[in-house]
């Protein structure tokens, strides 16, 4: 059986949306979860939405809170009985499979690395972000979970992402581009050019550089970065498409005929809202970690909650964890084995 | 008298868009215009446009074109009689005041800046692109002209932001954020962190570090960060409204009462794209070089070329390099009793 642990004091909405959320997909899709925060507050909140709670939801008492603002090692070093760290404890221990939290990021990260440990021969998780694009969807790894990266660690995102994305798009080789500024092995800076030739020796259908564009282009399957760009990229795009949905309103506005054309497509500016909206993507999978975790939006509402334990259900049914821990370690071993060999990153 | 040289040979379209925009510029809008490329080609589509060209045209003679794909340099080493470089040299030799290309990115910013040379004091050029944000307009600079980037280069940018700001945008105090992944000080790599400390010794009104959905929210008027990261914000974020505007038409044609929506709101998406759309910003001027020098989009039609020539007119009427040149030289000097103090870089 498997059970979501569900951090309900964390985000923007906390702990009203996420107790809503938890309690719908425990409710209407008979998930099981345990709701991770203060007994008394999670409870008041669980009793405005029904007289009993339902079978498939339990509440374990955590007292205290980590805030968005808090360092990210507070979990870990100050706040031991926090909703993050005892969400976590609770996948460590196999009590849950998986933790979804909308709360401090990084602090999430931290936790989950630090009290799940990683999948042998990770050194770095990476947060995979699944984005539409013209043809389908786009892993996009990693998009904050390490600012700093190693040659070593944007490989290990390219095969962490490699069985993500042949999981999650159905997709047998993915192609995997490395994010860059130009299409040619020599564009980029000095180090993405290393990372090139490092990741043509993967045995990973690697296509080569991508741009910005690319992402959302559908160009690749699989767009490895460092978690720096990564997030710019994702929070610029997040926020196009709210310029882009506000703008239009406004010129909407500005005409009975615009008006009325607007009133009569609004079925499908509702249809795009549902394929763009990050509620509908449930929150990005912190992948590397010995365990499930789930990072939600800080905004998000109950849908999205929802939705986030849904994808926390399947991700802890694929059994990712032997395949990325195989393959890294394949892929330690042969840099190992090269680099004895004096041949340096080949190509 | 200020004339534009275009480079005619340039782009995806050329020559045959580029002719027509320098064309239109010339005759609507009685700019004075040199088209540079291969004067027999050049009047030959010129020739299609009407009988006679207007007499704000002339055609320079370049014999030679350098590929999309070729390197940077080539204008420079291999083709010094190609179109960028001839453009150059008019600028250099005062026959031009400002060069608009939309050709190979790379080597015009190469041309521009060893052909031109750079203000005194600016060390790198920078590209800087005007972005739509929910208030107005967001100056993001570098787009793509330093990969790689040491922390003066960032505070050069700064504050050839700052004044490129107050001149477009008419804002007196302009708000220049440092592009990272969290607002707090203590957010983002090793480098931004040294480049936050720095930023803060500039004088300017730095509100400092900012995200990705700031540059679209509006909340800074100038974003500086590396020509790496902004490259990608910028292509991401223009493929993210591409791809929206596809679904949208996509969500339109599933029924009749969204297509009849669709009909009858065409005014506003019109108006939606004109505020959008890239060719309306007219390319990106590559601040710091002794020169007007404005780089349009490789897919820029003749309308995208005739406003690139627009900006290019009005930002030589500017008077922006004295300015640059006095405060770079200022912060420089400024830099360099800090260091001899032992003050290392402040806050």
């Amino acid at each position: 059986m498997i059970k979501i642990a569900v951090d309900a004091m964390g985000g923007d909405f906390a702990p009203r949306a996420i107790v809503e959320g938890a309690w719908r997909a425990a409710r209407e899709d008979g998930i099981n979860v345990v709701l991770v925060g203060d007994r008394e507050t999670v409870e008041l909140y669980l009793a405005r939405l029904g007289k009993t709670p339902p079978p498939t939801l339990e509440v374990e008492h955590a007292p205290e809170v980590v805030g968005m603002d808090e360092p990210a090692i507070t979990p870990i070093r100050k706040k031991r009985r926090s909703s993050i760290a005892i969400a976590a404890e609770l996948v460590r221990d196999g009590k849950a499979q998986a933790m979804v939290s909308a709360g401090n990021t990084g602090a999430v990260m931290i936790a989950a690395k630090l009290v799940l440990g990683t999948i042998p021969g990770v050194d770095r998780p990476a947060l995979a972000a699944i984005l539409p694009n013209a043809h389908g969807r786009t892993v996009l790894l990693d998009v904050g979970a390490n600012v700093e990266v190693k040659l070593s660690h944007l490989r290990e995102f390219a095969v962490m992402g490699h069985f993500y994305a042949q999981e999650m798009l159905g997709t047998e080789k993915p192609r995997i581009g490395l994010l860059s500024i130009g299409e040619e092995a020599s564009k980029g800076t000095e180090f993405t050019r290393q990372v090139f030739r490092a990741l043509e020796t993967t045995g990973l259908n690697f296509i080569g550089n991508v741009e910005g564009r690319d992402v959302f282009e559908g160009t690749a399957d699989v767009v490895v970065c460092d978690g720096f760009v990564g997030n710019v990229l994702l929070k610029a795009a997040e926020s196009v498409a709210g310029l882009l949905a506000a703008m239009l309103r406004e010129e909407m506005e500005k005409g009975i005929v615009s008006r009325l054309g607007g009133l009569l497509a609004r079925g499908a500016f509702r249809r795009l809202r549902q394929r763009t909206d990050y509620r509908e993507y449930g929150g990005a999978p912190l992948l590397g970690v010995a365990g499930g975790c789930f990072i939600a939006h800080g905004r998000s509402g109950a849908r999205a909650i929802q939705t986030a334990i849904h994808r926390a259900l399947e991700f802890s049914s694929l059994g990712l964890h032997e395949k990325i821990a195989e393959n890294v370690a394949r892929l330690h071993s042969e840099e190992a084995r090269i680099l004895k060999a004096g041949a340096g990153g080949g190509s």
